[in-house]
C-alpha cells in the first residue's frame, strides 16, 4: 500500500473504465497506477471511479492506494473492469451542464487535477470534453485518454488494446472447431458457424482468418459487416467448401446486414414463449444452410467469453495495454492535456512498435473501419495485407497463474473514499 | 517411421475413433500407437479406420506406420479425431450380419487380430460385440475398448478422458464471463447465460460450479438436465442474485427439460425465415428472464468450442487419455480380450489415480448419471461432494506449442493401405 507515502498536498488523479470491458483493460490500469506509485513526490492518490464516470458523478471514488502492490500487479492478468465500467455518455456542455458542474465539484472536493478515461471512441469524446474544462469552465485539469476496445475501431493508433486478445481467442477457437468438424464431417456435422463480436467493423471477424494458413483450412468463409450478405453467393460458397474440403467452417460477424441494410440477427426470431428474440446471427445462418443445402450444422456464439478470455490473451496485447496505461500517467505528469497514447507500428518484420501520442480531438468520434483491401475480392476472406497487419497482434501467450486448475483473477477491495459533498447527484 | 521395422508376419491392429471427438482423444491414439512402436517384435502395423469403424467396413485403412514419431507425439496436443470419427452404431449380429462378415473379411485380408475402439457407451457396445466374434463367428480377435466422452457418462471408470478438459474450459469460461458481467452490471448487462453440452447427464454443467469458490462468485445458478425446470423458482432465484450480488451468471445444460419432460431448446423457436430452429436453450432462458424480470442479458453457446479447446486442456485429462491408450495396447498384447482400461481414483488428497481394468460387458450401454447428492437441495448448484469429485479432474495446464500466435496442431498424412478386397461395401 502506498497510502502512508502519499502526500496530501499533491494533486490526485481520477481514473475510470468505460464501455465494454476487455481481457486487458486492467493491464492498462496496472500500468497507470504502478507508474503513479513510482512518483509519490509528484502525484497524490489515484482514485478510480466506481462503475466508470458514474463514480465521479455520484462521488463514489475508489481509493486505489489501499490496494496492495501485489493486487495492483495482479490486474495485469485479470480480465474485466476491476473498478466497474459503465455505458454512459456525457453529452455536450450545452446539453449536460449540470453533469460537468458536478464533475468539477467532485474534482475540487478531492483535489483531482488529473483525469484518465480508459475506453473507446465515445469515451474519447467524453475525455475530450473534460480536457476542455479549463477553457470552458475555468477548472484546470490534465486529461489523458487511454485507448481500449475489442472492436479495434479507434483511429490514429495502429491498434487498440483489447483487440489482440479477442483476435487470438477467435483465431484459436475457429482453428480448434475446424479440426473438430473435419473429424465429424463424414457422417455428421458438415457446417460450423461461429458468431463473433463487431457490430460495425469487421476487425474481429477478420482475425478469424488468421487460423487458415493453407488452402482448405478453417475458416472457409468469413462474413463481414462491411459486405452486404448475398444469400445465393454465400450458399454456393458453402456448398463448394463442403464438396471440396468435406466441411465448411464459417466466422460470422454479429453485424452482418442484408442488402437492405438490416442486421440479419435482428430480423425477428421468435422464441417458444412468443417473444421477439434479438441477437444470434449464427443460428440464422445455420438454419439458412440447413434449409437450402440440407447439411447438418452446429453453431457457437462466444459473446462475452471472447472478450473476457484472459486465459488465452495475446502477450503483445497485454504488453501494449500496460505500456499505454503507463504512458498515460507519464503524459499527465508531463502536462500533456487532451492527449492519448497510441501504438505506433515501427516495423513489420520483425514486428516492432513504440508508444506515440495523439490528440483527443483527432480520436473522438471517429470509427476506423476495416479497409476494403483487407477483404478478399469475393468478400468471404482476408487478404495478405490484412494478414500482415493482424498477425503481430496475436503473438505470444501470457498465461495467468492457476490454482486448483483455475486462473487466479484478483478482486480488489474497492474501498470508497468518504464523501465530501453533501448533496447526492441523480443521473 | 516404424515401417521398415515392422514384421509382415506379425498380427496387425485396427484402431478407430468413434462418436463426438474431444480435446484429448488423439492423446489416447498417441499412447496406443507409441506403445505399439515399442513392441515391433510383437505387433505389426496399427491401421486406423478412416472415419472410425466405417473405415473398416469400407476397407479404408490408414497406415499409421507411415507417420513420423514426431507427428504421432504431436497427437498428444492435437484436439479432434486425427483419423476421422463417425456416428455409426453396429447393430446386433442378427440385424447386421453382413456388416460383421465384412469386418471379418477386412480383418482377415489385412491380418488384423487386435481391435481397439475409442469411444463412449455406444462404441463400447460395438466393441463388446466385436470381442465376441471368436465365439460367434469363429474369427479370433482381441478387442479392447478405450474410453472417451466429454459427457463423462461411462460407468465403472472414475471418469472419462475428454471430460476433464471440457470441465476446465467451462469453469474457466464462466469465471471469466462472470468477471466481465460484474463490471458491466451497474448500467448494462445484469444476466449472463452460458449453454453447455450434456444432453442427458449434467456432468459438464456441474463442472461450471467449480468456478464459484466464495458466496456470490459466478456461476450463481446451474440448470441440470436431471432437475426439471421450474420457471417460478428459477426466476425468483435470478432476481435474488441480481439484487444481492448485482448480477447473475447462469450455466445451463443443453439437456434441460420442462416438467413435462420436453427439452426447452427443442420447444419450437422459429427464425426469421420461418424455419423451426433447433438447439439453443441459452437464448430461450435469456428471453424468459428479459420478459419476466426486464434485466438486460447476454448469452453464449460454446458448442464444439468447449470440446475442441485443447488450448486450455486439463493436464490430468491429457495424462489419463494417454495412459488409457497405452494401457489398451498393453491389455491387447497381454491377450485381455473384451476389456477396457479405466481410471481408478486411489486417493482424494493428494489426488492419486491408477489404471484399472473393466470388462466391456459391464460398460456397454450403461449411462452414469450425475448423482442427486452432487446437486444442491434447491437444484441450482453443486454440493461439496461434487466439488471433491470434480476438482482433481481439471488440475494442471498442458499448453500446446504455438507458432505465429496460434496453437500448432498436427494434420497427419493419413495414407490409405491398398485395398485387398475386390468388392465395395455399401453402408
Amino acid at each position: 500500500m502506498s497510502d502512508s507515502t502519499s502526500n496530501p498536498t499533491l494533486a490526485n488523479a481520477f481514473y475510470a473504465q468505460s464501455g465494454g470491458v476487455t481481457a486487458v483493460i486492467n493491464a492498462s490500469a496496472a500500468g497507470l497506477i504502478e507508474t503513479a506509485r513510482l512518483h509519490p513526490d509528484r502525484i497524490g492518490k489515484v482514485f478510480a471511479g466506481k462503475n466508470g464516470i458514474i463514480g465521479a458523478l455520484k462521488e463514489e471514488l475508489i481509493d486505489t492506494s489501499l490496494e496492495t502492490n501485489e493486487d495492483i500487479a495482479a490486474l495485469k492478468h485479470t480480465p474485466s473492469g476491476a473498478f466497474g465500467s459503465c455505458r454512459f455518455k456525457l453529452k455536450s456542455l450545452q446539453e449536460s451542464r449540470a453533469e460537468y458542474e458536478r464533475l468539477i465539484a467532485v474534482f475540487k472536493a478531492h483535489n483531482i487535477r488529473y483525469f484518465f478515461y480508459n475506453g473507446g471512441g465515445d469515451s474519447m469524446d467524453t475525455a475530450h470534453k473534460v480536457s476542455q474544462l479549463s477553457e470552458t469552465m475555468g477548472y484546470p485539469i490534465t486529461c489523458v485518454g487511454v485507448p481500449k476496445t475489442v472492436d479495434n475501431d479507434l483511429p490514429v493508433t495502429d491498434n487498440c488494446p483489447g483487440f489482440g486478445s479477442v483476435a487470438k481467442y477467435i483465431a484459436v477457437s475457429i482453428r480448434e472447431a475446424g479440426f473438430d468438424v473435419a473429424s465429424m464431417a463424414a457422417t455428421s456435422t458438415k457446417v460450423f458457424v461461429m458468431e463473433v463480436m463487431g457490430r460495425h467493423a469487421g476487425w474481429i471477424a477478420a482475425a478469424g482468418g488468421l487460423a487458415a494458413e493453407q488452402e482448405g483450412d478453417a475458416p472457409h468463409i468469413i462474413l463481414f459487416p462491411e459486405i452486404p450478405f448475398e444469400q445465393t453467393a454465400f450458399l454456393a460458397r458453402v456448398d463448394f467448401c463442403v464438396k471440396t474440403y468435406g466441411y465448411c467452417a464459417i466466422v460470422v460477424s454479429e453485424g452482418v446486414k442484408n442488402p437492405e441494410g438490416q442486421f440479419l440477427a435482428d430480423a425477428g426470431t421468435v422464441d417458444v414463449f412468443g417473444h421477439n428474440q434479438l441477437g444470434g446471427v449464427a443460428p440464422v445462418i445455420a438454419n439458412l444452410i440447413k434449409s437450402n443445402l440440407g447439411y447438418k450444422y452446429h453453431w457457437a456464439v462466444s459473446d462475452y467469453l471472447q472478450r473476457a478470455a484472459r486465459h488465452i490473451a495475446s502477450a503483445t496485447d497485454v504488453e501494449q495495454a500496460y505500456a499505454l496505461g503507463k504512458a498515460a500517467m507519464e503524459f499527465a505528469l508531463a502536462g500533456k492535456n487532451a492527449t492519448m497514447p497510441i501504438v505506433v507500428r515501427e516495423s513489420e518484420t520483425p514486428y516492432r512498435w513504440s508508444v506515440g501520442q495523439a490528440s483527443l480531438s483527432e480520436v473522438a468520434n471517429v470509427e476506423k473501419m476495416l479497409p476494403r483491401d483487407y477483404i478478399s475480392e469475393d468478400g468471404f476472406g482476408i487478404t495478405a495485407k490484412a494478414r500482415t497487419y493482424l498477425q503481430p497482434l496475436i503473438q505470444g501467450e501470457d498465461y495467468p497463474p492457476y490454482k486448483n486448475g483455475l486462473p487466479q483473477y484478483v478482486k480488489l477491495q474497492n474501498k470508497l473514499v468518504s464523501k465530501l459533498i453533501d448533496e447526492d447527484f441523480t443521473i
